[in-house]
């Protein structure tokens, strides 16, 4: 009996929802309308959510900024900063034109986007989600926000890969060579390998897991900058004839602590931000306490490490281990738990400090540490996604074994590597990419760009 | 049939709607309570958003005061960084007690408040929007958000405002000219203006569309900046007797860039958040895309422009390109496409290298270019509504004609321009707004504060 | 009759809803669904305000960090940054192990938390909230929001109570010492007076008040910090042998000002983030205007004073009068008027600068004044909510009476600064907290760090 009520019960409240839906609200319907009220709010919060974050990770730009710029010289000063302004603007138009398509778009393979290439013009029914959506940019339907919110999202994103870069190059690139590879890694590269992973290519396919960009951002923007950073070849004076290595100290560490923290904050948007839904919440509580805590951790066993090491608490390898401990986790910020995040940022912070050390002996000259931030604890983190990883996380993922996380760090590395050094090569040869001896010594700020970034201030000569 | 069946269902689930109006809330309908929840919900959701949205734009704050103290000299420092906090709490003082009320209080003619003037007074039912309305503050019924986060994101407006002043008149107005200019700046011309178009008053009522103040507040500031920059006169030095122009260098790059970063950051709560509300949160996504893409062409077609004039890709004038882009983009925002965004950016990029070429030509001397950022830009983007504007837009108005929109810039110009300009030249008459020579040389921090912003440092005697 | 159909009508909506309780939601049952749909909603708006205000509180460590290192000398910057990174980095490993159960764990008695204390790993069904909550974290059982979004929430407020301290030892502790200290005070102290107030504890019990933390964070940090600054004593030079003292002058007044505008902007997630979840936006909203108030007073307020004392308006003194006004209204931010607000901002502003003066006199040296801004007006601000606050406030609660409130600044007082005062003796017994005198007057950066934070610039010797 009481099964029969209930079923008449249930008839009564859902026959009349399927008969509103082939006719538009009434206004004499308070119910109807306000049951569509509630889609339209979950919208509307995603929205907030996916703009809110977008907006932390844009203002990484000013993070970039000052640590790149305070850990290099100030002679060098304004040539930095002008780079990290104009690979931001740059990167809004080529992303724009080109590379949300190339990521983003249906593909009729698994390797290469082929519609709605351009523009963000191809059709598109957002916020529809799951089989109601109806477009060329399957690959996102999981997310019920408005195209023009997935597209800001996914450009602050975009951005950053180009932004890592900079550090790599820093101190003898010449600015236009740097504005014309941006516009390419943004427009070509980085949405091409993207796609494999989060335009629901073939490494999406096999498993592969990156929640917000250890490898499709981090360690592509790293292998980038290590292309870079060895066809244009170490500083002048950095590496010396007899072997020694001489610390071209940065000039502003108040400029590399206030980026460091800028960057930190603005991963609140990176991490938890790629959930891109707010949902009942607890995924993105849960990925802003792994991320936290990583960070925490990659400074604290920075902080212990260079202590061992180099006998003192320095206070640039604080910085780059903080860093590290957020790269490191961006991979597996939902897959793990917060005591495994604990682990991951230790381990983050120990590895960078070993890996600065590292390529100097190698005499690759990285001038702010990107390549061992981004590109080691890149490759580290994508790593700890199988290691570390639980089933019924709020990544909602399987966890992958060690071997696909593998194969997807080498088809990054592979792909990405290659084709900058290849794209590199080209303007070194096209017209060079290094500025000269003179204006090296003398400063990019003076020789690019007629000016000086602290003309009031005395500036001692360096040794 | 099948009508009959839905009819009667329908009435199954809407009379007891309209039974429960009639009644409070019972505990035990848990059905009704849940639908009340919606619209509690909606309200909440619209308030966060607002007041995220407002403290981006109060971080606009910082913004201003790095970006104008690092375009100006090392000795002014103190000063600049001092005035720009006052004028924020200042213009909370006076717009709380005056502003507020003449700007959207009720009004018996259409060119000024009459009712709710002072400390937020008036009758006020927020956050019943539309017809269930009722208080003294009808203007800002469309937004369903308490009266108090209304009034929060207004006044940060405001206080932009006053900002954008502050630039104009550096390195030579006396603290305290400042202080009371700010003031009454706040508690009554900027209000008196900003009622005619968002108060419900007469420009309104003409079809006159500025989304988020491309007028009502960056031209607004622009021309108070202008008649304070004529009023005072250009700095010592600046403009030499053999018709020579001399640029006198920002002392901090540094500064300059993070400033514009802050406020470009700030600027997604300006625009997107001038919604005042999410609703399915199209319009804010669409508004940030176009902000943000403006911006970027503002900051490319700067170099450029800039790069072809001056022979370098000048900082100063990247940076400036980049505020140009947002304030052309201000008042358009919501009623153009991303691509007419470009447009309407790289136009702004390039007007406003010439506009601070052009000044300086005509011996008008604005140490921060503020009369050609917020200015020129500020017109440009008003006249843009009407070239680009689009039927059908999310701003959800009518495409004005150009003439209202000439209209709207007139009324301004002649309006805030010339009692800013008597305002300036009576406190001119009433003890000077300009410091003594000797301190102008020796610097307005000493003179002014007693204070040095970098005693640690070696300073450079400018020649 | 109608009394009748109004019934029946109500068990046809209300019955199935109690149906569906007793088994999992249907695909086929949309109205259900969607009426679920509602609490998921509320969850994930309330999370979403939760972690945005936990992060622009986060941010608040760019604050302090260059408030505390701008006040400071240019020798003890690196020193300075680098404490702030760690003490973040520390307090989030201790709250995170020890702090948060001592804090908000359930207690057998009213002093004392005894259950979940390690590592959030206690019994929990958050969001669940009032009854239907189940765990032993009780007394934070009144925000329906997940627990990891607690946890980072309460995590930031720790670390502000120990970055207080930061600024009242800078310039001659040594690193370590304060590593150490740090790590205790999230780890044991903050949390066991926490416990008394914001973790269901006895100071609860009495009706003590303090909505977001004027006695709880910082006058909690305040104690800690007198305590640290008597035992360490004052610089050497700044209180000459013939009674003068001697001003030591901050190196960066651009990291001061930007500094404090930081803090500001993070008080926006302090005090209206303390709400814990969003409503119906009305006490958020208020809370937020109250702050900026009483922040704008204090700025104005302090200018005034500054003047009037110091004949000049001292910078210095308008960055802390804006913090003092902050400080001042976190503790009745919900229960006093706007009006109110203006006047508690207005005497924390001219308090802060004549504590500020009064400590030189008594010669306890604290480089920042942050015993004057967090402890003097910490307490105000306490008192303040008897004086001012008002029955039906959004706070919600009854008005205590004076002596409440009284009784918990002297609770707090008593055991915070004994047991801080007990903490940095043993440390200095067990081999001295304070750096040699020779890495005094050489600076911490070079002592303790091997480094200089501006090594391209030429600096001055002070006399």
């Amino acid at each position: 009996m009481k099964k029969h009520f209930k079923k008449i019960a249930l008839l009564l409240l859902v026959i009349p929802m399927f008969l509103f839906a082939d006719e538009p609200a009434k206004a004499a319907d308070p119910v109807a309308e306000k049951l569509a009220a509630i889609d339209t709010l979950k919208v509307g919060l995603d929205t907030l959510w996916v703009l809110v974050a977008g907006m932390l990770v844009f203002f990484m730009n000013a993070g970039f900024a000052l640590v790149e710029s305070g850990f290099c010289q100030s002679k060098n000063t304004v040539n930095i900063l002008a780079k990290n302004f104009i690979v931001f603007a740059a990167a809004t138009l080529s992303f724009w034109a080109i590379g949300w398509g190339l990521m983003f778009g249906n593909g009729s393979t698994p390797y290469l986007a082929t519609e709605g290439l351009f523009f963000l013009s191809g059709a598109d029914n957002s916020p529809a989600i799951g089989d109601a959506y109806q477009g060329v940019y399957t690959s996102m339907n999981w997310t019920g926000v408005p195209l023009n919110a997935k597209f800001f999202f996914q450009l602050v994103f975009a951005a950053t890969a180009a932004t890592i870069v900079s550090g790599a190059v820093a101190e003898r690139i010449k600015f236009h060579s740097f504005l014309i590879f941006s516009f390419l890694l943004v427009a070509f590269i980085y949405p091409f390998t993207g796609h494999w992973v989060w335009g629901g290519g073939w490494l999406a396919a096999l498993g592969f897991h990156d929640f917000a960009g250890s490898t499709v951002v981090h360690s592509a923007g790293g292998w980038a900058a290590l292309a870079g950073a060895l066809v244009l070849g170490a500083r002048k004076g950095k590496f010396l004839p007899d072997g020694r290595i001489k610390p071209i100290l940065g000039h502003n560490m108040t400029s590399a602590a206030l980026g460091t923290l800028i960057l930190w904050l603005g991963w609140f948007g990176f991490n938890p931000g790629s959930t891109m839904g707010v949902g009942d919440g607890s995924t993105m509580s849960h990925v802003i306490v792994t991320t936290n805590i990583s960070a925490a951790m990659g400074a604290l066993a920075a902080t212990v490490t260079a202590w061992i090491i180099l006998k003192k608490p320095d206070l640039g390898m604080i910085l780059n281990g903080t860093l590290a401990g957020l790269v490191g986790i961006t991979a597996p910020c939902a897959i793990v738990s917060p005591a495994s995040a604990a682990i991951i940022g230790a381990i983050s912070g120990t590895l960078v400090v070993v890996s600065v050390l590292a390529f100097d002996k190698l005499k690759i000259d990285d001038p702010v540490g990107a390549t061992s931030v981004h590109l080691v604890c890149g490759i580290w983190g994508t790593l700890a996604v199988a290691i570390f990883g639980y089933e019924g996380s709020p990544a909602g993922v399987a966890v992958p074994s060690i071997l696909t996380q593998v194969y997807g760090i080498l088809a990054f590395g592979g792909f990405v590597f290659t084709v900058s050094f290849l794209l590199w090569y080209v303007l070194k040869l096209a017209g060079g990419i290094r500025v000269g001896e003179e204006e090296e010594v003398s400063g990019l700020d003076l020789g690019e760009h007629g000016a000086e970034a602290y003309p009031d201030f005395s500036i001692r000569v360096r040794g």
